[in-house]
Order: structure tokens, then sequence, then C-alpha cells
């Protein structure tokens, strides 16, 4: 028998360490896995799943818009945001238990507690006041929504933690940040009946995606009512004698609003961790550190997941999580895999997308053939909706092989998954024309692009 | 200069016909196309496209329903399928002009009559009774549903052609056929409030597809309330003096509704088409029979689209027009390639599918690693809608191939659309597994399958 209480022990009850967790307790070893809050972790309970949920619930005036040239006549419809949360924390509930008893099926122990280092090997559990030891220790311990405490008023923003919990819906809000999370709830509110101002200090939202996708999604969010605001950021927010919230913006001027959100960014949970007792290193935004293996820096300890800060995404989460366990426990060094990683942006529409960008692949590629397109989906002729659809594909000329793939519209989220497959194993632009249509589908748009749009040559776009 | 009148006539502008006529219009060949209805053929006519707008209109209801678990309280709703066929026809209108366009600036010579053969390069032009020559014919004249005139009192029903037009909706419906366009459609009309019964002579539904998705929608169609009787054919349908139609059932019994529809199978449409005197060669069921190339046993006749019963599609007749203008005008003679063709089925739910079912595979492949998962979609956690998805793969073990994936619920057909690219480019189930998954989405399912639900081993299920 080992010396140590446990084999492992896993600080943080999110996606990656529910999963490590229970993986390692199912082949044998002894597991403990603390939680401070509630297990689940941003994706169950304040991220993907409530977040989805919400896009969900905000889409529905949309559908009853779009019945009328189907021949529908619709009644006075009405929201009500308890409702909504009510039926939203059952959801949450329910899966929060089905992770508890996956875990304890699985033979882990649960701790319901806070808990820090006190070394390479020992923990203190902060609620019992008690130190335990273990073999190997896992930090995911995941991130947090930046409080953006240098905005001065920013203590009367709510983040999107707070998003998930307001006791009434606003009738306004201002949103300042560019990224996935300050978009997604900006066509959230705006379905919902909030009139909404999205505020980003940037040259174009969403850096990082295909500016196609950026573009695109910036002027259909304009053009459904949202209030999009670029190179714009805020010097203070003050609280009126009226409850309202004026926002000062950079440039002069101000905006009134009933609630303000901050999405600008997220930060690593490290602070109070006892990392500095364990000796274990951490980056300059207070991310763990750690080797192609997700080893930090001391043997005994490993991080994973958003507190890494490599790509916070759930699916890499786990994805990290099982590279650990074969790392640690099945002798099979496994290195996570964050090469090609399709992932959607569930704004209205929404965006799909999986490898390079134009701009990115332009600049490790000598000549590209871009393939795009831009139509009105079949949906829509009926409806009278304007709302385009965009699709686009990344090829080096050179090798015909599909860099990129990007899709803003209806359902993108699901194709850029199954494109992921086609695009993480090399497929070639011939291999996408030989796939014969499905009529009448979107999608069929991707394997039916014959002729490039233009080229890019030596970053240059010619024709 | 060519003796003859034209470089290349037409016989149908559907799908196949007026592309190939387009294209070679564009390459400078002197074409002509003849359509005695409406350009467009079936597909854009009184196929695919009305049939999806149907589709559409049918499924807001659901939207209705679901719009409740999300905090929506919806007013009265009523359907007019006036304004529903109004719509529809302002929108094939619209896509008629589009092809009718499109064959214009190509520089094809339209033709709106019927045309029939007179010898291997003489077309007659029925309303205009003139011969011109062609150097090459090509008919594409498509197909029609079967009116069963076996079926006594078969006069009484409708086809899909007629549902399309129907002056008023039936308040119930039996629609005879057991494939997609019978599928298909009672859906769409138990979606609009019709009472529906889907009859059909077989087992199961949907024959040639997989097993679990012939089954899995056969139990969805039911739950929502539709009637589905299988191993039951009509003897005969009878008149009542109150309007209803009566329909005598095989092994006794009858059932009146307001509305019968035949969906029992599509012919060719090639009686009166003048073959016999041009000598082109027919099969049993009346289709024109080709070689490789499409080109029928004269010379200077070809023939593609569903007139030649291979495989009756949109976009394999698209595929086969473009191959014949390889083979004919590009000297680069190319065989359409039927294989592995990505399907639809829109369906409520939808079914979407792509390479071998199980039962297919099991025949051609010592042992199969199967993979299922059935589970409810996130959108109806909240809305309480029951309904499952299936989704399935079939990997063959020895090479790990994935032979045929299988798709049941929203979105399958954009799905399908996509994972026929991996399966026509003979993807392994390792290629799928090193896909990381887009989460929260549906799809995410189809690449996280790590371990078979079951091997198929000589045919026989183990495990």
């Amino acid at each position: 028998m080992s010396d140590f209480d446990f084999d492992l022990f896993v600080i943080g009850g999110g996606s990656g360490g529910v999963r490590a967790a229970r993986v390692a307790a199912s082949l044998g070893k002894r597991v403990a896995i603390a939680e401070e809050y509630r297990f689940g972790g941003t994706c169950v309970i304040r991220g993907c799943v409530p977040k989805k949920l919400f896009v969900y619930a905000s889409q529905f005036p949309e559908h009853f818009e779009d019945a009328a040239g189907y021949g529908w006549t619709v009644g006075e419809t009405s929201f009500d945001w308890k409702t909504l949360l009510a039926n939203k924390d059952h959801e949450i509930a329910r899966l929060e238990g089905l992770y508890r008893r996956g875990l304890e099926n699985a033979g882990a122990q649960l701790i319901e507690s806070r808990a820090v280092l006190e070394g390479p090997n020992t923990i203190r559990i902060v609620s019992e006041d008690r130190t335990v030891t273990a073999r190997h220790i896992l930090i995911a311990t995941g991130g947090r929504p930046n409080p953006h405490h240098a905005l001065p008023g920013s203590e009367y923003a709510i983040t999107s933690d707070e998003a998930f919990h307001l006791d009434e819906l606003p009738k306004s809000i201002l949103i300042a940040g560019g990224g996935y999370i300050a978009v997604e709830f900006a066509n959230i509110f705006h379905g919902l009946g909030v009139e909404t101002t999205l505020m980003y200090r940037g040259l174009e939202i969403l850096g990082r995606f295909d500016m196609d996708m950026r573009r695109g999604l910036h002027k259909a969010m304009v053009d459904k009512g949202i209030t999009v605001l670029t190179q714009t950021s805020s010097t203070g927010i003050t609280k009126r004698d009226d409850g309202g919230l004026e926002v000062n913006l950079t440039g002069g001027g101000s905006k009134v609003v009933d609630a303000v959100m901050l999405a600008v960014g997220r930060t690593p949970n490290t602070e109070g961790l006892g990392l500095e007792k364990a000796g274990v290193e951490t980056g300059s935004l207070g991310e763990i550190l750690v080797d192609d293996y997700s080893s930090t820096n001391v043997e005994s300890i490993y991080a994973l997941g958003d507190v890494t800060n490599r790509v916070q995404l759930t699916p890499v989460a786990i994805h990290e999580a099982m590279c650990f366990i074969d790392t640690v426990y099945r002798n099979k060094p496994t290195s996570p895999d964050h090469g090609t990683i399709p992932t959607a942006v569930f704004s209205q529409p929404e965006i799909g997308t999986v490898g390079l960008s134009e701009d990115e692949a332009a600049k490790q590629y000598d000549t590209l053939e871009i393939y795009r397109a831009e139509f009105r989906p079949m949906r829509h002729t009926l409806s009278g909706r304007q709302e385009k659809m965009i699709m686009k594909l990344v090829v080096d000329a050179a090798s015909r092989r599909v860099l990129g793939a990007h899709i803003l519209g209806v359902d993108a989220g699901e194709m850029a998954q199954l494109l992921g497959i086609a695009v993480k194993a090399k497929l070639t632009k011939d291999d996408f024309d030989a796939t014969m249509a499905v009529h009448p589908s979107a999608a069929e748009e991707l394997v039916t692009m014959y002729q490039p749009s233009y080229l890019v040559r030596k970053g240059e776009r010619v024709g």
C-alpha cells in the first residue's frame, strides 16, 4: 500500500476534474475530488449548458415571426423570465446529480469543500480544517469572468455568472466585450426583448475568427436591432438616482441602461490555492504553467482545463483529462492534441468553424483558393427574413487541402462538428467535390462550390 | 458547320436536363431544351423544394408547444392553407425564373412544348408540328408518381403532384406507401393538423434504410399521433354519399377519410416519347437503359436522371449531367459515381444517412463494430418533448473504416451532408475519435462514442 491517503486528489469538480476523477476511480485508484460550489463546473453550472438553454429561449420570437409566411397566425406572445430560470435551474440540478452519481458509482470520494495545497503531496480541506495526502494532485479549478476592477463603477456591473440568476430581466443592457461570451449574451438578451448594446474596444468583434464571420455576424446583429459599438470602451460607470447605470464612453458621450455586463475575458482560479507553498509555477495571468503532458513543474502535481489557459473549452478539458489518465495511470504518455479544434459561437446567426481563418492561412501558405458562398437559406424564402448564410472554405492551392471551414447561419455548430472530422483528417477539396449533395440542405453548398471565389497569393487577394 | 440544327437537343427541363443544356450552351454548343410543363422539373415544381417548404410550415406547431418550457406563453394560433400555397407558388415561380434565365443567359434555346423522338437525330416539336435535328439528343424527362390503376377506386386518390395544389386541407388523410415520399407527407399533413394514417404493405417503413432509423422514426410518428399501419394494403377505395372515401383494407375492415394519397413508387416518363422510332431500349419499368456513361444503345442518344431509374435524386441527376458534359464535350469520358450517396428523409424527426446500413454491411464484412447512441437532445430538456435522437456508426472492425453513418433527429440531413465527406473519403473510426467535440451540440455524439455498443460477427449480433 501507498503511504498516501489517496492515489489522486482532484481540486475542482468541473468537466476536466470530474472526468479525471471518475476514470481514475474506475481504474481502481483511490480518488478524492473537492469542489467548493457545485459539481459540473463552469460548463454545466454557469456556462455552456445554461447559455445554450437561454439561446433556445431567445430564438422563439423569430420562430413566431417566421410562421406568418408559412400561413400561421400567432396570437399574442409573452415571456416570463422566472419560468425560464426555474426550468433551467431544474435541468442544471439534474445534470449536477448525474455528475455526482457518476463519481460516486466509480468509487471516488466527493468532498464538498474548498481545498488548497499545503505541499507537493498535501491538501488542506478548508471547511473541515484537516489535511490529507495524495500521490498525485490534479488542479482543475477553472476560471471565472474577469471582474475588471480597474474600471470605475465596475461594482455596478454583472458578469455572465450573474446573468444566469438575475431577479428580473432588465429593459436595457450594455455588454462590454467582443468575444464569444459577449456576442452570445447580446443575442440572448436581444432575443428576449431587451434593448441591447454591444460595446467592444477593438476594430471588429470576435478576434481570431475568420473576417467574413466577424463582419457577417456584426451586420446580422445590427440588422436585427442590436446596437454594436466598436472601437469604444468605457471610462466608468455611475449609478443614477433613478437606478439607471450611466456608462461613460471613450470619445465622449454616455449611455444609460438598466444593466451592464462585463465579458472582458476570464481569469484562471489560482488565488489562495497554496501554489506557492507547493512550489507550483504560474504565468503572467495567474495560469498554472504545464508541460506537454499537463504536468506542472512539481512532479506530483498536474493541472488541466481553464486554469492552465491553453484552450478554454469543455471538450478540450475532457480530452486533457483523458490524456492525463493515459499518461499517469496507463503507462502511455499522451499529449493533448490542441490542433484543428472545431468550435461554435452560439450567436444568432450561429458561427461554426474549424481550422485556419483566411488571414491566418495566408500567413502560412503561398497560394490559397477561397471558396465563398453567401445566400438566403431556404427556410427564409417564405419567412421573408433577410438574414444571409455565409459559407467559406480556405484551401491550400498546392496540396488542395482544406485548411479551414467557416459557416455563419442556422446549425453552423452542428456542421462545424462534422466538418471537423474532414478538416482534422486533412482531406482535400477534391474529397469535398466527390461528395454528392443532399438536397435541399444548407450544407450542400459546402460540397458544390466548384470554382474558387478568389485566390490569395503571398497574402494578397487576387481576382 | 454541322448538318444538324443543334449540337444538343435536351428533352425535359428538370434538374439534369437544365444543367446539361446550360453548361453545353456555355461551352458554345448550339443547344435547345424542350419542356412541356414548367422548367425546374420535379425537384423545383412538385418535389424537393415545395416539399421542404411544407415541412417548414408543418414544424411550427411544435415550436409553439416547445416554447412553454422556455418561459413563453403563445396565444391562439391558426393556420391558413391558402396562404402557404400562395407563398409557395410565388417562390416556385421565382426559382423557375432563375432556371429559365440561366438557360437563356448561356445561350440555350427554350422550347415550350412536348418533344418526341422521330429518329436517332430527329425530334418533333409537338405543339409546333415541326421537326428539328440534333447531333446529340439527351432525354431527361424524369418520372411521375405511379397512379396505381390496378387499385379499384384509385381515381379518387391523389398523388404528391396534387398534394401541392389541394383546394383545401383535408381533415383526415390516408397515405399509402412506406417510402420517403409517403413518410414525409404523413409528417407534413400531421403537422398541419390533419388526422393522418400511413399504410404500408411491408413489415417496416423505409425499406433499405438502417433498421434503427426505420423503427425509430416509426415509433416517433406513432408517439406524435400518426396512425401507422404496416403489413396492410388496400383492396379498393369507394366514395361515400357524404363525400368521404372508404378505404377497404386487406384482412378486413375499412377506414373512412377525406383524402387518400398514393405514394407507391414512381414511373419513368417514357410513354409516347418515340423511343421505338429511334430504336432506344427500355427496361421492364419503362426506364431507359443506359451504359456507364449515360449513353443509350443508340449512339446519338443519351439519357439521365429519373427516367433512367438509377438513383432518383436531384444531385445525382445534376452529377450525371456534368459527367455527360465531360464525356461528350470535354473529351473526358466520365462515369457517374453512384457510390456512397448521402441522403435525407425530411420526416419529423428527420433522417440523415450515408453509406451502408448495419444489415447491408453485415452481408459484406466479417466483423462490424456498431456504435449507437439514443438520447434526448438538449433543446427538449426544457420543452419536455420526449422525442429521442438516434445516432449510429457502422464500422468495419478489420480496417476501422466507417462504412455507414445514420442519424434520426433534428438537422439530420445537414449532418449527413458533412458526414458524407468523411464516409466517402473512407475515413476510419480513429479519424472520428481524433476530432474534438463541439459542445454543446447534438453532432458531438458522433465523435465521442469511444466504445462499440455491440459487435456483429458473420451477420450475428454479439454482446
